[in-house]
């Protein structure tokens, strides 16, 4: 065994397990990213990922575990690439226009994030709520926060941050994975142009 | 047989076989909503909808098909359900947000349609392109001609109508299929205003 485990979730003990957990979640990312849940195979992930087909149930029960954990994952890598861009000049309008930047620039990079994150709505329910749920709950944070230091018109709402989170998802698909014939910031300006002072004419 | 075809796409030529059709794309709609694509029978489909299983063929040639017919319909429903409310009193920032109640209603009265929708990119990939490209053109003619008219502040910019549609896809399912506790109109109320006046404290 590459590592002691701990409890239900098995998470490695030691450096040499998370390196190999690390290329399980990694060859994972690429099979489901390509061929989705249905046609990637266990044996063919740990073959990506040259880890020996039997330490594989050391980290994961199955196929479904393992998708579950990457879904967790690949939002905690969201969370990550975005968290350190808040902090910034300006106001929380600001700060909301560089996290749909960095978005937008992880999407570019990660384009199987989208079929991997829309599968698990099939796949493994249970993430795909989570993953927007914890989203949802971090953008709804800011835009409290950000009420009260008076940055921004109250009441804020739970629907603000689903609408938020709802541009910037369809963004990330239009602009990061469909296409990318256009510059991010280009894209972030608009966008949050319009969050700031909305559509209307003045 | 039903109904003479026409073509390629099988569409009935008699009152009767429109009948069948309409039978089958809704027998359609309550299977692949409750059991998805892949548990979804073409048996069980003719079955709800009390069509011999000879003349499902007349109409389609697989479950694929049946299941990229639906998404087409679903979405001409959207599109004819929210038409209605589009004129009214009011700037074109009033008729979006007529339109955003009338798609929670919907959404509400069909929660199917988000898990039919979303397996849509992977069991009829150009359908669901279809659904999300109309849908967004729409939006965004809606934009162009408000600007024309001088309602809403130009440049109107595609990413205007994919953050709107983004807005209205997360804010149908959080508010339309997760959970109904909240009146559509506060909803609309909130995020309309956002889209109005956007964020700033004035």
């Amino acid at each position: 065994m590459d590592a002691t485990m701990t409890g239900e979730d098995k998470a490695p003990r030691t450096e040499r397990g998370r390196r190999t957990l690390r290329a399980l979640l990694d060859a994972a990312r690429a099979e489901f990213g390509e061929k989705g849940f249905h046609d990637s195979s266990v044996v063919s992930i740990t073959s990506r990922a040259g880890v020996a087909l039997g330490s594989f149930y050391t980290y994961f029960d199955s196929k479904e575990s393992l998708f579950r954990a990457l879904v967790k994952d690949m939002s905690g890598q969201v969370r990550d690439y975005v968290a350190p861009v808040l902090p910034g000049d300006g106001d929380q309008i600001d700060a909301e226009g560089r996290a749909l930047s960095a978005f937008l620039s992880f999407a570019r990079q990660h384009k199987e994030i989208y079929r991997i994150i829309d599968e698990a709505e099939f796949v493994a329910p249970d993430a795909w709520q989570a993953h927007y749920g914890t989203t949802v709950d971090r953008i709804f944070e800011r835009l409290k926060a950000a009420e009260a230091r008076g940055e921004i018109a109250g009441p804020v709402d739970e629907a603000h941050a689903w609408a938020i989170m709802g541009m910037n998802v369809f963004l990330g698909l239009r602009y990061g994975v469909l296409g990318e014939e256009r510059a991010v910031g280009e894209i972030t300006d608009v966008v949050n142009a319009m969050l700031r002072d909305g559509l209307t004419k003045r």
